[in-house]
């Protein structure tokens, strides 16, 4: 009798094979000091399949959803990993093998799993109202206890949030705790409903918008400023014909141009105004930050002009372009003053090569900031990998902070035995000015199959880690982080 | 701040490093075809330190213990792992360091520990009446659940054990269900005293012997007839002196005999008869098998002639000696009739470099038998290590059967790159002829630094696997292993 066995996928290879086991590590080993201070958690959602997919083609974004949990207590580091149990995982566990199908295509599933949620929450985990949230842009949140990572279930907000979708990046208000988020595709598949959330620091539903999008497109991230909320549309869109063809949900259209939605945050639906620009800006992934100034509202991101997902085949039939991933990071200004429905476009940082996985000091979500930290390829270090089988591209093995005053990098660089994951930015005290703090990244070391998470002074990124909490194994690929202190000083609640 | 490091302790490298992590892995990949019926669950004890010792000359067998579960269910195999939770892992959990000290030594512990029981569990898993016991020599059975591996505690039987330490190697007569088992220093360190305990397959103690040995030490194994309890001493020792000098337990004294108690089932205190050897038989780890013949006691097992644990000190002050590790299998015969109180030696298997890891199938304890299987060194494999930096040996790399009938060896090697563990027989049915059946040990890929379970034929071991059992990571270094058919037929009773 055959067990499982991955080896007809071919994007399980190295540290792109799924990991597949749950961990518990007590007391991590450690090189280096881990800074005073620094006490609270660290989690990461990762991708991480239990079972082959059933199609060879399938996009890893469509892999079961895991959270690892690092804790800092004076010094000390446990580790914890665990599957998201969700009601399609239990059902594939059950059926010991996979039921579901092409990303987000319910025709592709197996018959059984048809009426099952094919959340796997695999893409953002935040701390909200006392609860772990692992979010996946196509399903409602996942609630996990924060301390035992245990799965709480889907969560509707007791019945709050009535749609079918909840987006993977909501953000924390550091003014207010409130979370405000999204949904697209809000009402099934293909719809062009866009719901607009605010839930308080307590959970509960403050206001509510409902409005169309011009494109049924992927609109993973959203931004806020104190008084906006900003909602970009991309070029990776979707129509029913693909999926009763049996296609993955997205294909790549680069005939579709960026539309941006500006809300009021103390207005109506009526109140929001859509921008316009072009299909060169329809490659906006993640957001950096963003803040209104009199009545302009501007955005600082990460944007390319192609194709961003190599699993996501372009609309025209070309092959996948790898120099479409590279985004350079621009500024864009709405000036909600004028009649003009495009906007101002500035590149603040560009010849970059590497990915959108951006973050900055959560304290000035909203506000005029300075640093941000983006996961890159550093060209000019001499490291070259066979990415999944099928694509190749250089591993990313350094992060960059981006000086948005000044235009100056600085980088922590992996040398060509590492890869880093997502920086996280933690401050080194509640009241530390912007910057001051720490990053954290886990890095994967290729030489030994081994990961460790990276500490390095976020202010001297150049003098390499201060300390490195190692593991006795690889962790899965992270999608993203968040880092929940001790004291709970952004959402005013501490994990339990 | 700094966390825990291995740094400073030598024997942490490579395959001896403690793993520290406990997992949970279900449906392990599979290469080759797992045997239609191979249906129960494979445990095994292992060494795992969850913090460095105080003492760099601590033996590992005073490591942590754990317990890994391979369940295998109609072609899947899920893996569990975890640390067994005694009051001292606990202890030592909550104060964030190794508060033991040397093995068996209290006067070496942190004071806060003195009082604490120092059970590691660490050595031999068996289910037993329905409950997963990890045992330790020192100290009492830990109980544990058999399918989460949750430790429920230490075991006295509900108060029928008064013993203050409980062999690691129980026998389960398999005609009984019977559990035959026995303490030595049983009333306390350095005590001369022995308990023989019989509980039935309820655990319910049927019978209880309380007899002094001529000397104190270590006895670390058993062996049973029908009809007769066989318990031998060996030539590791120990006195007041040493533990009041704070050193470790044992000393190998070169001049000590070996000497054996033949217990009558049937008979009383009054009935033991004790049988003295020689210094060089004085090195019995483990036993093979035994059987009565008319009024003729049996025994086979390997036996070595010199010091066989490389971290209990000579007396003499001699050092360490490799080639004392290598035993030989003996026959003693054992005369009830007669008045000498010597036995009949003849040596089966000699020339071995190996372990003294020997297991037979578990149907035939007490009884006529014919094969034996034991982890060796396959001196013709070009296969060298440095073992734990300290002891350059080579890694055992082969199981060989021994046809007890004709003096014949078959032998699975693991060639080059892979070391093994105490082979695992199973029968291919519950009504197998003799050694019909598979043998499961867990191989560890030194050139990957990865685990796997094994399983080869038997009857046909010089074939090789037939199936393997893959693990992401590698394992900690087991002791000893137990098959729990599903059905439980050994001893009535299923695993919940």
């Amino acid at each position: 009798m055959g067990g499982v066995s991955f080896k007809d996928d071919p994007t399980a290879k190295g540290f792109f094979a799924p990991l597949r086991f749950e961990a518990t590590l007590i007391d991590c080993e450690v090189e280096g000091d881990i800074p005073a201070g620094l006490n609270g958690s660290f989690y990461r959602s990762c991708i991480d399949r239990r079972y082959p997919p059933r199609f060879p083609d399938d996009t890893p974004y469509n892999s079961d959803g895991a959270v690892d949990l690092f804790r800092f207590t004076n010094g000390h580091v446990d580790f914890r990993s665990r599957y998201i149990q969700t009601p399609r995982l239990k059902a594939e566990t059950a059926a010991r093998r996979a039921l579901f199908g092409r990303y987000r295509n319910r025709g592709t599933y197996d018959p059984s799993a048809r009426d099952i949620s094919p959340n796997t929450g695999n893409t953002t985990p935040i701390i909200h109202h006392g609860r772990l949230f692992s979010f996946k842009e196509d399903s409602p949140p996942m609630a996990m206890d924060p301390d035992t990572l245990e799965t709480i279930g889907e969560w509707d907000f007791h019945g709050q949030m009535r749609a079918k979708t909840f987006t993977a990046h909501p953000k924390i208000d550091p003014n207010t705790g409130d979370m405000i988020a999204f949904s697209y595709e809000a009402k099934g598949d293909v719809s062009p409903d866009l719901a607009v959330f605010v839930f308080d620091k307590h959970g509960k539903l403050k206001r509510e918008w409902w409005i169309k999008a011009p494109v049924v497109s992927m609109m993973h991230d959203m931004a806020i400023t104190d008084r906006h909320i900003i909602l970009p549309t991309t070029g990776m869109v979707t129509n029913q014909e693909r999926l009763d063809a049996g296609l993955i949900h997205w294909t790549y259209d680069s005939s579709v141009p960026c539309h941006v939605a500006i809300i009021p945050r103390d207005g109506d639906d009526k109140d929001v105004r859509w921008f316009h620009g072009t299909p060169e800006q329809a490659m906006l992934v993640h957001t950096t930050n963003a803040r209104t100034e009199g009545n302009k509202v501007i955005l600082d991101a990460p944007v390319a002009s192609n194709n961003f997902h190599p699993f996501f085949p372009n609309a025209d039939g070309s092959a996948f372009d790898v120099s479409g991933v590279s985004p350079n990071i621009r500024r864009w200004t709405f000036d909600l003053d004028s009649k003009d429905t495009g906007w101002k476009e500035e590149v603040l940082f560009g010849g970059l090569r590497g990915t959108s996985m951006v973050r900055m000091d959560d304290r000035y979500l909203t506000r005029p900031f300075r640093w941000s930290y983006m996961l890159v390829v550093d060209p000019t270090l001499p490291f070259d990998r066979e990415r999944g089988g099928k694509l190749s591209v250089r591993v990313a093995n350094s992060i960059f902070r981006f000086d948005h005053h000044t235009g100056a990098i600085d980088r922590l660089s992996a040398g060509n035995t590492h890869s880093l994951s997502e920086p996280q930015f933690v401050p080194a005290r509640p009241d530390a000015p912007e910057g001051e703090g720490y990053i954290l990244t886990v890095a994967n070391d290729y030489s030994e199959m081994r990961s460790e998470l990276v500490i390095a002074d976020a202010m001297r990124l150049g003098d390499g880690p201060i300390a490195r909490v190692k593991l006795p194994f690889r962790l899965h690929t992270q999608v993203h982080g968040w880092w929940e202190p001790q004291e709970g000083f952004l959402t005013g609640f501490r994990p339990r």
